[in-house]
C-alpha cells in the first residue's frame, strides 16, 4: 500500500484545482512529454496509441460516407494564402513562416499550413471540369501550426495533429446536406465511441471559421463545467470557388462555380476524454478506445500456477478480442492497482492462489470500482459483457452530468448569476446581433457556443437575454476551453 | 477499342523513354497531382491508397517486434540541430528555415525536421535514468523535409512521408542486433509485401548517416537497371548519448551512456514499386498492397441480369477478403480494361451475356494478361488463388531481372566497359579506400551502394578493381535514383 500511496499521492484532487489536476494525470499517465520547442508537444506512447483509436475509428465512418484520404503539401506559399480575403485574415496573424530553403532565402515566404483550404481550392481548380468530377470528397490526416500564445497539452498548441476534410459539390443543397452529415459523423463518434455527448448546432457570425458561409459545431461540456468545441463543420458556399476560379461544365452546359465543405477534428479529443471521464485517481478511458482494455494483475505471483493461470486468461481474452496485458512485473498489486487506475485501463482482472483454488477470478471496473467475482473460464465471456456495460455507464453518467450543467436564464442579473455561480451551459434566447454577444463576453467571459438544431424554435413573444429586444434564436453560452 | 487506344496513347514505352514513362505513369494512374508548391507534390487518392496499405504493413511489423509509436513537434531549435557536429553538418545546408511566428520575428530560428534524432535525444535524456527504462523502442509517422534542388515525384522531394525509428539501448551489442533486426523487417516487407527483391549490405563510410557509426541498407534494382536506396537503418553507437549527456544507471550501479539506433523507409518505395513492376500499359501492383486487388468489368452491361450477377460476383469476392469493386460507369468494357490496366489493379473479372448463360466468368491478370475461365461460384475462390499466384511471379519475375543484372567486373577496364553498356550492379572487391570509390564516380557516376552481408568473403589474392590493391571488402556499385 506504501507503493501505492506514493504513485496516486501526486495528483491534485479534481475539485481543489481542476487545471493542475489536468496536469497531472496528462504528465502520471504518461500521455505527454517536454519538449525544448516552445508551445509544442511531445506525444508519448500512452497519448499517440489513443490518438491511433481516433483515427482508425473515425477514417472507417468518413470512408463509409466515399470520402478518400490524399496528402498536400505542409507549405503555403505567401500568395495563394492570400487569395480568398476573410480567410487570410483569420488565419495570417498566427501562422509560422519559412523564409530560406537550406543557405538560400526563398523568393517568396510561405507559411506552414495552419489549415488547407488554399491548397484543396487549387488541386480542385485543376480537377474539376465537368459535374462528372464531382462531388470531390477528399480528407487527410496531418499536423498543422497555428502561433498560439498560450498553451495546454491537447488543448492548444503551436503544433497540432487533426484531419481536414474538404469537399467540392455541383450544388448549394449537396454542399449543406455534406456539412451537415460530417457534423452527425462527429457527434455519433464522440457519443458512441467516446462516450461523450454533445449539443449540435450553429455557430454564430462572430464565432465561425474564416472564409465560411456557417460553422457548424458540436459542443462537449467537462467535468469542471467548461465547454469545449469538439470539432466543426462549415460550408463555404461558392466564397473560395469564386477567389479560385473553381468553375466546372453542368448537365445543363452552363459553366457554374462549385459549393465547398471542410471539417476538422483534432487531438483535443484527447483533453475531452481526460477532462469528462477522469477522477481524482488518473484517467478513465472509454473501452472502445482504450489502447489497453484490461490488464491482468496477478496477486501472489510467485506462488506456483499463477503466472500460467494469468496467462491462460490473457489468451483466452485476447481470442475474444479484448485488447489485453498481463502486468508480470516485479511490483507489488497495490502499486500495478494505482499503475491501471492512473493510466486509465477500463478493467482489471486479479487472480491470487484462493481464487485459483476456487477455479474463479476477480474484474474490477475502473469507472466505479465494482468487483466481479467470475469462473475462470467465462472470464473472457464476462470481460467483454462488460466492457460494454462500462461504455454505456460511462456515456451515461457523463450525459446525466451534462444534463445536470445546463441552465436557463431569462434575464440578464439572472444570466450573470448563473455565470459566476454554476458552472455549465447557459441556454436562452437571443436577438441574433453581435454587439450582445460581444455584451456578455466582456461582462460575463462566456461566450456564445451555438444555436441547436433540436431546440431551435423560440417561443412566441421571447426576448433577448441581454437587451430585451425580441428573440430570434435560442442559444447556448459557455466559458469554454 | 478507339476509347482504349485514346487512354493508352499517352504513355511512353519503358525502353523509349524510362524517364518518361515513369512520368506518364505517374500522371495517368492518377497517382500525383500539381502543386504550385515548389518541389512539393500532391499524393492524390490513388497514390496515397498505396502509402496507407504499406504503413499498415510496416506497423504492423514494428509493432511485432516491440516498437511503440510516438509524435514528436515538426521544428527543431537550430541549437539543439547543433548539438551534434556531424549530424548538422549533414542535414543544415538542406532544410527550411522558420524565422517568423505570427506577426514577431522568433528569437531562435528553427527548422522544419529533415529528421528527428536531434528531439528524440532530447526526449531520452529526461526518460532514461535507469536501466529499468531500456530499451526504447519508438517511432514516428510523419513528414519530413529537405530543400533538394531537383525533384521528381515520390523519388525525391522537398517533403516527404516516411517512419522514422529511434531506439535507445542499454549495451552496444543490443544496438548492433535492433539496427540490423530492423534491416530485415525492411527487407522481407519489400520483398514479401512489394515483391521488389533486395541486396542487403552495409554502407561504405563516404555513403552513411551523418552521426552515424554504421549505415546499413537495402537496395533495389529498378526495371532500367539503375538501382534505388529502399531503407536504411543506423547504428550511431554512442555518439548522440555524449553529445546529448543521455546516460542511465545500470545493475552494476554504473553510469553508461545508451546506444542508438534509427531505421526509416518513405513514400520513395511508390516508385520502386511503380519502377520494378510497371510496364507499358501503366501500372502493375502486387495484391498484398494493391488498394484495389480485383475489378469486376461487365460486358454488355444494360443486358438483362448482367449487373446483378457482377454485383454477385463482387459480394463473393468482398466475403472473401479480396478489395474488389463493381466498374458500372457507362463507359466501354475496351476503356474499363485500358483503366484497370493504367491504375495497376492485379485482376480483373470479365462476364457478359454468354459468360452468365455458360455459368462462367473470366478472370484477366494483370501481369501477364493470362484468362482463366471459371465457373462464377469458383470465383473468389479462384480469385483468391489467383492473387497468391500473382504475387509469387510478380516476385520471382523481378528477381530474375534483378539477378540477370547484376555484373562482376575485375578490372577497371572491364568495370567501365559495364558501367558504359550494360544496365545494373556490378560487383566487384574493392580495397576500402575512400579515394577509389570517388574516383569511380568521377569516372563512371557509378556509386557504392553496400558491401552485401550473405557475400562478404573476399576470395584470397583478390585486388581493387580500381586500384589493384590488396582488396578487403566485396562490394556492389550502380547507377542510383
Amino acid at each position: 500500500m506504501a507503493d501505492k500511496k506514493k504513485l496516486v499521492e501526486q495528483i491534485t484532487a479534481r475539485d481543489v484545482d481542476f487545471a493542475q489536476w489536468y496536469t497531472d494525470v496528462v504528465k502520471k499517465a504518461e500521455l505527454t512529454g517536454y519538449t525544448s520547442v516552445k508551445g509544442c508537444m511531445v506525444f508519448k506512447p500512452a497519448g499517440y496509441a489513443i490518438w491511433e483509436n481516433i483515427q482508425k475509428g473515425l477514417d472507417k465512418r468518413f470512408k463509409e460516407t466515399g470520402v478518400e484520404n490524399v496528402y498536400l503539401p505542409m507549405f503555403i506559399p505567401e500568395s495563394l494564402l492570400q487569395r480568398e480575403k476573410d480567410h487570410v485574415e483569420g488565419f495570417a496573424p498566427e501562422v509560422a513562416w519559412v523564409t530560406h530553403g537550406g543557405l538560400e532565402p526563398l523568393q517568396e515566404r510561405m507559411c506552414v499550413r495552419p489549415t488547407s483550404e488554399t491548397l484543396f481550392c487549387e488541386l480542385y481548380k485543376q480537377d474539376v471540369q465537368s459535374y462528372r468530377d464531382l462531388p470531390k470528397l477528399y480528407n487527410q490526416w496531418c499536423s498543422v501550426v497555428r502561433w498560439e500564445k498560450t498553451t495546454r497539452p491537447f488543448l492548444r498548441s503551436r503544433e497540432f495533429l487533426w484531419q481536414e476534410g474538404h469537399t467540392a459539390h455541383a450544388t448549394a443543397e449537396e454542399a449543406e446536406e455534406r456539412t451537415i452529415q460530417m457534423l452527425n459523423v462527429y457527434a455519433d463518434y464522440l457519443e458512441e465511441d467516446l462516450a461523450i455527448p454533445v449539443v449540435r448546432g450553429r455557430k454564430t457570425d462572430k464565432e465561425k471559421f474564416a472564409g465560411a458561409e456557417a460553422t457548424y459545431t458540436i459542443e462537449a461540456l467537462m467535468h469542471d463545467g467548461k465547454a469545449l468545441q469538439s470539432g466543426t463543420s462549415h460550408n463555404f458556399g461558392d466564397g473560395f470557388a469564386k477567389a479560385f476560379g473553381i468553375q466546372f461544365l453542368d448537365k445543363d452546359n452552363q459553366l457554374k462555380y462549385v459549393h465547398q465543405t471542410s471539417w476538422g477534428m483534432t487531438t483535443r479529443l484527447i483533453g475531452a476524454i481526460i477532462m469528462v471521464h477522469g477522477d481524482d485517481s488518473g484517467l478513465v478511458l472509454p473501452p472502445r478506445i482504450a489502447p489497453t482494455q484490461c490488464v491482468i494483475i496477478p496477486i501472489r505471483q510467485k506462488a506456483e500456477g499463477i503466472l500460467d493461470k494469468a496467462g491462460e486468461i490473457r489468451d483466452a481474452l485476447a481470442a475474444a478480442g479484448i485488447r489485453v496485458k498481463l502486468d508480470d512485473a516485479d511490483r507489488s498489486p497495490g502499486f500495478k492497482f494505482a499503475e491501471q487506475e492512473m493510466r486509465g485501463f477500463p478493467m482489471r482482472i486479479e487472480i491470487g492462489p484462493k481464487d485459483m483454488e476456487a477455479g474463479q477470478c476477480v474484474l474490477v471496473r475502473r469507472d466505479t470500482r465494482e468487483k466481479l467475482v467470475v469462473a475462470i473460464e467465462d472470464a473472457a465471456a464476462e470481460s467483454a459483457k462488460l466492457l460494454e456495460q462500462i461504455q454505456k455507464d460511462m456515456f451515461k453518467r457523463a450525459k446525466a452530468h451534462r444534463d445536470a450543467h445546463i441552465w436557463n436564464a431569462s434575464n440578464y442579473d439572472e444570466f450573470k448569476q448563473i455565470a459566476d455561480e454554476k458552472p455549465g451551459f447557459i441556454r436562452t434566447t437571443w436577438c441574433g446581433e453581435r454587439a450582445c454577444e460581444e455584451k456578455i463576453k466582456e461582462d460575463t467571459t462566456c461566450t456564445s457556443r451555438c444555436m441547436p438544431f433540436n431546440d431551435s424554435e423560440v417561443p412566441e413573444g421571447s426576448v433577448c437575454v441581454c437587451c430585451g429586444k425580441p428573440a430570434k434564436k435560442l442559444i447556448y453560452w459557455g466559458k469554454a476551453y
